[in-house]
């Protein structure tokens, strides 16, 4: 039985998450499959991001600090986080971007295990995880080598010298998703600690990191949990941990007394440590009402419906696209995040001549379209309309077009 | 002469840069002495943050990386930062905070030493900086000290050892001010690089970076640059080293072709490398109304006003408060910055006394009033309110009050 679009509408009647679209500003004629690359516009941030600017900056000015509790601010937006991803309140800190906690947290992490010498990650892993680690390798200048393996390989690699395992839970090519719990027993009982980048996780699927046991994680403010573009990152550091490991970046508002203003650093107590410069107010008052636009959801309803919207995508492309496009994710929904992937020799003007016609994924080079399932405002119907429009643009070869050959600077 | 009330209102009458006082949301009742630690609201940062969350964000989406120029955006701000300190354009980048950016360029002046291991820095240096220097010593673990000497003794303690002296132009408690120029001379002339921080004089003073030949720099989005609370940072790489430094922070941004998500890191072209993560975009939206705020300014005129204010503030503290407060700063103009700093031995409640009245200046710990002169908004009767205030406190001993005895989390 094929697919009609009076099938998906009846999903939508169905669906018991379909009142939280209207917490979002989406623009009309948009299908907007890009959450996992920046969230859409939660409709309370920008009253306010505007109360933040003008009644907190321009009337409060520098009191905000105190009055407008902008110092407590990136704990309160961590310890939302906390809650997202399955970790203790005090254990989560928010500040700086991805690639900077990830130095943070392999600095920590070897410091962790000094007499070994190798930082194992997954060939293909997002190439910000990969740099930082070069790049404290070089830095070190102590033998310090990153090693990967394919995904298959990689409980395999696990060896004497893995000092840290340090991988991304669910793929930013492929979605496909990692058993962090089996992964991380694994790496413990080989010695090594694990870094787990949430990144493509975070809002996306249940998340259990206290009852996983990883030492160290890190993830993106702006993608699951729509804090806006830049926003945020957040680290989580296990609790027994956080006191004794050596952290790389230490700045004055990691203090234990930032304001007595001390001529040496002595560490704040807990997660308060990770802090290191002044932080960035506009933007962690947009995240916090992104993470308050998931925070609140039941996260079995979110991957429930996730699993419904990303299946049916998977069926409804293969039934109108036939052959044309490969499927490039997992088709066992358990070992899929909330992305879907379709590897296709055109791709990147295929994706252009997409978002010509309101269909919002994104190219993933060197041959991906990628749709981003995000249950919070995608409707089914929504998957039809995009089908429609995949379909017209294959068989019309439109992604032909000269004007969608040309790479633009973010592709 | 006593300086009267109507002296100053005549100096407002004179002044050529009044007018731009209409460029900033100021409070009804408040002298704001704190555009040192806090620059207040440009009266466009509003509405320019507020299309970007609703029409860049909101109704672009992940289009607007492109659309709305957001990948261009923090080099655009940079090249508008580079003309006010004097830089060339491309020399500048922007994002990540202070504490971050220095920890870059340490990393980045060591390696161009690699034969030394002394950062000398000044005894009272501001804490992020000693703070950094030690992290980064501990870090490397190849027997770098971080080193102070007071002020006088600096030029003396430049050695054959010192790979990098590191200094904050403009001292954030007295507000004393170092000859860039002959600094710079003396620690290259021994063989050393310098990194200046310009926290409390960007904005603030006139700067020329490139004619004083420095190695390095950073400064602050926050303070005499209007940028909002937490703006990123400004980091600058004289142009003939940008290319040979090594980074000790590397991430996807930085990537000569960050789409095409290579495995090695291959630094992108001169400053574009300084980039590691994704960059905030609210709050480098903000930034660039602040730096628009002061970029348009002839220098000169912003100096000139600076030196009135500070002066007549000088004075009329003297005549009005007598022997009760003790001038923290140099009397020379052409040694001390835009702010003026005064002791007294209860200084934080008489902060807090003051700023119950209007008058915000903050408190420097363990004596110290320290009050900003931002000539692009403060008025010469401003002073003479901020200096009645003043003298209404400690002839009452109002400071005295119980409430204003209670440390808050931010002094």
């Amino acid at each position: 039985m094929p697919i009609t679009r009076d099938d998906l509408e009846q999903q939508d009647a169905a669906d018991p998450l379909a009142g939280l679209r209207d917490g979002f500003v989406l623009p009309p004629g948009v299908v907007y499959l890009d959450g996992n690359s920046l969230g859409p516009l939660p409709r309370a941030t920008a009253p306010r991001v505007a109360e933040v600017v003008a009644a907190e900056w321009g009337q409060g000015l520098i009191r905000s600090w105190n009055d407008a509790g902008w110092i407590d601010l990136a704990r309160r937006v961590a310890d939302k986080i906390a809650r997202v991803i399955g970790a203790p309140v005090g254990s989560v800190g928010v500040g700086d971007s991805t690639t900077v906690n990830l130095f943070k947290l392999l600095g920590a992490a070897l410091s962790l295990r000094p007499g070994r010498r190798t930082i194992l990650s997954q060939t293909g892993n997002f190439p910000t995880d990969l740099y930082v680690a070069q790049g404290i390798a070089a830095l070190l200048g102590r033998g310090h080598v990153l090693r990967t393996a394919e995904r298959d390989a990689l409980a395999d690699a696990i060896g004497a010298d893995t000092a840290v395992v340090m991988l991304t839970h669910v793929d930013f090519r492929s979605s496909a998703m990692f058993d962090m719990r089996a992964i991380t027993a694994a790496a413990q009982a080989a010695g090594a600690a694990v870094i787990w980048d949430l990144a493509h996780s975070a809002g996306a699927v249940p998340l259990d990191l206290a009852g996983c046991g990883a030492e160290f994680a890190v993830g993106c403010g702006y993608k699951f949990l729509n804090g806006g573009p830049g926003a945020p990152s957040f680290l989580y550091i296990r609790p027994d941990l956080v006191d004794r490991v050596s952290l790389p970046l230490q700045g004055w508002l990691g203090h234990a007394d930032p304001f007595a203003f001390e001529p040496d650093f002595r560490p704040a107590p807990g997660m308060a440590r990770t802090v290191v410069g002044t932080p960035p107010i506009l933007s962690l008052a947009a995240l916090e009402i992104g993470v308050d636009s998931i925070g609140q959801v039941d996260p079995g309803a979110l991957r429930a419906k996730s699993i419904g919207l990303s299946t049916a995508l998977i069926a409804l492309v293969a039934q109108e696209c036939g052959a044309a496009l490969r499927l490039a994710s997992p088709r066992d929904p358990a070992q899929r995040g909330s992305q879907v992937s379709f590897a296709h020799e055109h791709a990147y003007a295929l994706t252009q001549a997409l978002i010509a016609r309101g269909v919002i994924g994104d190219f993933r080079a060197p041959d991906l379209l990628r749709f981003g399932i995000t249950p919070l405002y995608l409707r089914y119907v929504d998957l039809w309309t995009a089908v429609a429009a995949l379909r017209e643009v294959l068989a019309a070869e439109a992604w032909r077009a000269p004007e969608f050959a040309n790479r633009r600077a973010v592709t």
